[in-house]
């Protein structure tokens, strides 16, 4: 359904890649004629409870092997792994949590940088973490690891209850932006709720952004209604210079 | 330092009013010359675990009872009663969840009538509760309940998340509209997010509003600068009609 409504690709949830055959997702991909621009990796978090700011070592031992394969498994693509609920929530001090990811980000960069799989790190809004729910506290941590794969996934519908200015925040991030997470204030496709997309692109634009536009969407009123709007919607607000694609969370 | 600041009131938020001298809360409101628009009955659910949708006829009775307790403490004051998170969540089939909190409203309004106190429903974001996260859910319900005392507060974070357009659900509450909680995107003060507040203002005078503006804004950066920006952001936006008015949740 994705390639025929117009989409570029699909964006993946895999929960351990040692699960899955990715020969057989890549097959029918190929046949589909579809990317994969990113392998999101939060069912890690919630159905095996990994973390990499655990507490305990050997816990975030755990979440960074299971990273390490999201990356193998990610280079068959071309496609980057996000980290999203996969960073934990803070426990006891927040500095002391903050300095447990880098830490954990330190062990899994190196390899990221050698296979050359962006690891994208998403600002999520107040009520599903505590830890980095802005585009500003990610892109600190991005300069302090210092790793040229270390990016920031923008989901629009994060940044309109976090972001004091969704413009001023995907500026700010500016290069360092890689994945676009589209939704509008309520989930629902672009067109159905009050962001002003319209202004959303044409920053997109000035900042030279080229990665895709994720329709990270709930399936309302349907499923094909809303891969439908989401297309139609942005197609006539887009240069070729952006790319949706499609893939519901 | 409400009154000092410039407001008009403060909304009280009580666990119990048994557990609360009245006479001793009127009597320093008084001093400090502060009105009371409204009760926030909030703890009732989060600390008592109370809820007028329970699915257990006893639990729903407790829930009643302490709503009652409410209507009685706030007829004190001239203020309303807020049904926040006490309305609880859905549990089972949606529309039985419906149903049994028409029915427990049934029970509390009577006596609301005689008192004069109005029963404020807030829909909520999705986060923090599955019953009743739209104004056009709560105008639903109290077409159904057709109490002349059942009315909408609207929150102007949760309609940020929740509402298509917060515009249109001001108009589609109209009369029904009886309070508002009022903070920006993020819920700091007005002015420090995203969200069009001239545009708000100008939609309330539209529909004859003539309630309170709620400050339910984080503290942040301090108690005291926040207080401040809601008064001085909001003071030149406002005709007579709207009065703001102080309150952290």
């Amino acid at each position: 359904m994705a390639a025929e409504l117009g989409y570029d690709g699909v964006e993946l949830a895999v929960r351990d890649p040692g699960a899955t055959d990715a020969n057989a997702v890549a097959r029918s991909l190929r046949d589909a004629r579809l990317q994969v621009p990113a392998i999101g990796t939060g069912q890690a978090f919630l159905a095996d409870g990994l973390s990499l700011s655990h507490p305990d070592e050997g816990e975030r031992r755990r979440a960074i092997e299971r990273m390490e394969a999201h990356i193998h498994f990610a280079a068959q693509f071309g496609a980057a792994v996000i980290v999203g609920l996969l960073r934990g929530r803070i426990s006891g001090a927040s500095a002391a949590t903050h300095h447990r990811l880098e830490q954990s980000l330190d062990a899994i960069l190196p390899l990221a940088e050698r296979e050359k799989v962006p690891v994208l790190i998403e600002p999520i809004n107040r009520y599903e973490t505590d830890l980095l729910s802005t585009v500003d506290e990610v892109v600190s941590l991005a300069d302090r690891v210092g790793s040229p794969v270390l990016a920031v996934l923008a989901d629009t519908f994060h940044m309109n209850i976090e972001e004091v200015s969704i413009e001023a925040a995907l500026r700010s991030a500016g290069a360092r932006l890689r994945h676009i997470h589209a939704a509008d204030s309520n989930r629902w496709a672009p067109g159905w709720g009050h962001l002003d997309f319209p202004s959303i692109i044409k920053t997109l634009r000035g900042i030279g952004y080229r990665g895709f536009l994720s329709a990270e969407i709930l399936p309302r009123p349907d499923a094909r209604a809303a891969a439908h709007q989401f297309i139609e919607y942005l197609r006539p607000l887009l240069s070729e210079a952006v790319h949706p694609k499609g893939g519901y969370a």
